[in-house]
């Protein structure tokens, strides 16, 4: 009874409070053991009637801290790179918001490190991989029933951006879940990115490229569209189309609860991604612990963190320049292959 | 060139009109030959613009007049029956709107004379049976995959009911459609009928036993229900579910444009019967008009209008006394074997 | 970290080791620390690698063993009055699989012992309840957005009965979940109910009235139909819509991918009600565990359990003997206002 | 009765034998007076049954044909050019088939003819304008409830392509269509196209590109991407979803009957663009002779043949050099203002 996971959770904001919640009720086999933010006040807020937690300033603190057996980060992602090697420096499981880091140098820089370390420690937060409709479209593309996949559609769409979010945002923030979901339901990995810009929209703030039509190629010659939309007002949705040698499958068309009334037909749509993918991040949050408890890493690892960051960082700069843009991955270490 | 069908029209309301400007713009090989109606004005309106045609008060006068070759009788039910032996006295191929005659007592005197005659030339107006969706219903059914249909579940939604709407009429003027379709879906007769009388809709005008759900009984032991809903408010949906041995086929969801924004995923729902079914009349009046061109009724017969007024007068039985109420039908004349 | 709660497990087969594998696995807050049925060496499979669990052969002996504070009965349905008060007699909180007790007279005997004993302690496994589109439906009823529901439609459709399944099992064990969805949903009890048998489908087991078309009448005026057919073959279908005064919602369509080749646009459709409604399992225990911990009873409680045993005694019997059947419930214990 | 359209309809094959059925038998007001063909054996298949028709081997032949007052082109493509000039001399109203002609510099010469004669006489057969999901977005876009529209998302599958389908044949004849509907849907002409070459399915004839991912920049900052797949295997299948500021619309996902069997829900996908597109054909063919008679021209006309040639044209260049060609238009003569 004695061996629910602790876990430190580092940062207390909206995704690290709604981590804290997950891991206290409704994860099997583990516990909040430990908990950091330079904000205390809400990492205390975020822990309050959680018992044997501590509550830390400083993310090495929280590594430390009296039963902590493993490590999950939910800071900005500017301090993901000391907190991943910290954890790694003290042989701790890790399971890390995406993006893993984000500039891709950061991010090899962490591949390497592991790669040293000789076992893989880290799992990425790329929770579409523990989507319900996701793992259907994987598992039928793995079946191989419908051929080799030749494209994908993808659609990414929220009601609004938040404050500061620049049009660089919208491929390496929002289109990063589709980079690693294209690399995990291929096996392939992007080549090449170009991106598209339509006029903005006039619900867009001021200067942001919204939306954004993205194209990326990869080893096999499959092309991947992304229509990434952030300020398009109805709601938050994700589809994904994939359309192979011998038919398609199409996910995200969220068929619910149809109402009939007032001269039509309405089904709701998601705002929220917490709503979308509440599920999805229950099961990799439940899947992470079970494995972590038995000492192996299942999910997304350190390579896919380091990949998504580089086709992001490519991503960018074709929109900044135009054109056609390549994609250099680093040598895959031994470790990821 | 000169072998256009001459066709009289009976009534020129709001039915008979969309029957005159279909047979004048839409219709190959037939023109509109003489129109009658009581109210010679609207008959008049109804002709404008169209050549060659002659405009009277009385239904006969319209049967007589020159290039009347065919009759489309689109009046008052309690004036088919007349009408309709008129027709039969002068050789003239008919298409009557439902109910062929309101009173099953009167529907076996038509189906009597027609059987007199020996030939068949009434056709009835049941134009589900020229919906594509219907027909392809149909087809499914009839090609025996799904094995022996045990049940159709039907619903018939209206808007709001006309004035003067009365609650027999929930069964013998919206119900009869699917009386007829459940006939010819199935291919049995109707035996037995139950009425189910829900609290009404505090949207039904006072009195209006609205909605209703009605249950029949097939020779072969199959039950088709029926929610008749007159004054639902959003819209005209008809749908049909055949439960088969084998499988399910459900019609009438009613997927065109989908329209995402504000929220939600919306469709549109057809508000009214000549939009949802505006193709069924075409088809129906155009095959109508091809037989007679060739000296054939291919369509539902007086047989057919008898049956669905035999069934509805025992529904309106069923509703008013409550209970079962079996259906008896006279024996059926060898012409319509 | 101690304060797992300690969960005695009755029953080891389909249903309790699922059970079993749910609490040790996924659910939050709980551990097994017992099971008892009397098939000994199924019930130690079914713990098999849990610790500090203990194994009996009799349901009491499991409620007295070290660290029980909570019961979950998924012992075969006349064992449970029984079980429920042996539960109520040591103060045990009980989460009972349904049916609660199979004949109402029984049912009443609990619900009875529960109301002398002045506080509730029994929740009954209703788990659609905790289903997310039922939830959905539930809170747009609630809310008042659509006006008074005047009819649901149900369709509760199995791949094939088991063996020994009886005629009347379609209306008490299958259509046990409409009857208590429908009262859930609608706030009223069920007052009447009549049951139609279409002619059987020739893939029922030879005897078997399957489909049934059962219809409920309720408080309030308003009408329930549900079709049963336990051996569709096609898979598990539970579906409801509700037409109320303004307008209708629909849920069980599932609809998540949509696959298209060879032809046509392919679904799959769940096999089996452990799948369709694994979600609401999982909701269902850790609800239960989380209010247990809290020393609360949140979920359906034994009038419940009660009025769905008679209900469904007035089905078999309207099914058995024909015609309408009314129900009759004993007044309601103030510990159920 | 003598005012019946009298048509010459110029080619007999697969496409030509469909329009003389359609004017036989289901346009009103019209009737085939000529017909022409190379292979006169099967203009006289096509026409076997109809009355007063003359059969020709040469277009000119039939243009002066007794009795011919319009003309309808289905002859190859190479042919409408001088059959288009030909009609221009005699002042016949004419609908032509698309492409109107293959190459841009014969379109223009055909829009120059028709400018001279000062009044339009030509109709192009683009008949998605005439289906009916197409004027349902068309409509909805042009009320402005979605805000300017930022995107346009296509498909565009065939099961399988004709012998000697080329690569190029993919964007000038398949897309043509696409081209037509983004400029009548958007409202604007197309100003560049880029191709992307998924590397082929291995359904495809060896050597064709086939899928092809063409994307459309647009006079007003939107983007049209179009996926183009003429090998898919499963059926004819034609979609769009216009992504708006405010929301987005889809059409094209052919919800009709579902039927439920063998552990899935399926939904037949129309194997061919007669099928799908069959209603559209014939209000095409029935509007254009209702605007003939009144002499008018209604429908898309010679700029629209010549805007999709030159679009086509660009995007034949694209595919075969890489990267991005912009679309260079003529002026457009004021009779197409």
């Amino acid at each position: 009874m004695n061996d629910l996971l602790g876990v430190a959770v580092l940062g207390a904001g909206h995704m690290g409070a709604d981590h804290i919640r997950r891991i206290d009720q409704l994860v099997s086999g583990a516990r909040v053991a430990a908990v950091a933010d330079p904000e205390t006040d809400r990492a205390k807020d975020a822990v309050a009637g959680i018992e044997n937690v501590s509550v830390h300033a400083e993310a090495v603190a929280a590594l430390d801290a009296p039963g902590v057996q493993a490590v999950l980060i939910a800071s900005p992602g500017p301090a993901h790179e000391e907190a991943l090697l910290a954890a790694f420096a003290r042989g701790l499981p890790v399971l890390c918001e995406k993006p893993m880091v984000p500039d891709s140098a950061g991010a090899l820089r962490v591949v390497e490190a592991e790669a040293r370390l000789g076992r893989r420690l880290a799992q990425i937060g790329f929770m579409r991989r523990y989507d319900a409709e996701y793992l259907r479209l994987k598992s039928l593309l793995d079946g191989g029933r419908l051929g080799r996949p030749l494209m994908l559609h993808c659609t990414h769409r929220n009601v609004s951006s938040p404050p500061h979010f620049t049009s660089a945002m919208l491929v390496n923030s929002s289109v990063s879940h589709e980079i690693d979901a294209a690399r995990w339901l291929l096996g392939q990995e992007l080549t090449a990115v170009t991106v598209l810009r339509p006029r903005p929209s006039s619900h867009a703030p001021e200067g942001l490229l919204d939306p954004q039509f993205v194209l990326f190629e990869t080893a096999d010659g499959a092309v991947v569209d992304v229509e990434v939309f952030v300020n398009c007002g109805f709601g938050y949705q994700v589809r994904c189309e994939a359309v192979c040698e011998s038919g398609s499958a199409r996910i995200g068309d969220e068929h619910t609860m149809v109402v009939t009334s007032a001269g039509g037909a309405h089904e709701e749509v998601a705002q929220d991604y917490l709503v979308r993918f509440a599920d999805a991040y229950d099961r990799e949050v439940q899947a992470w612990v079970d494995a972590t408890r038995q000492g192996r890493v299942t999910g997304p690892g350190a390579w896919d963190g380091y990949a998504a960051s580089a086709v992001a960082e490519a991503g960018v700069r074709a929109l900044e320049e135009g054109g056609r843009v390549t994609v250099e991955l680093a040598p895959r270490p031994d470790l990821y292959a």
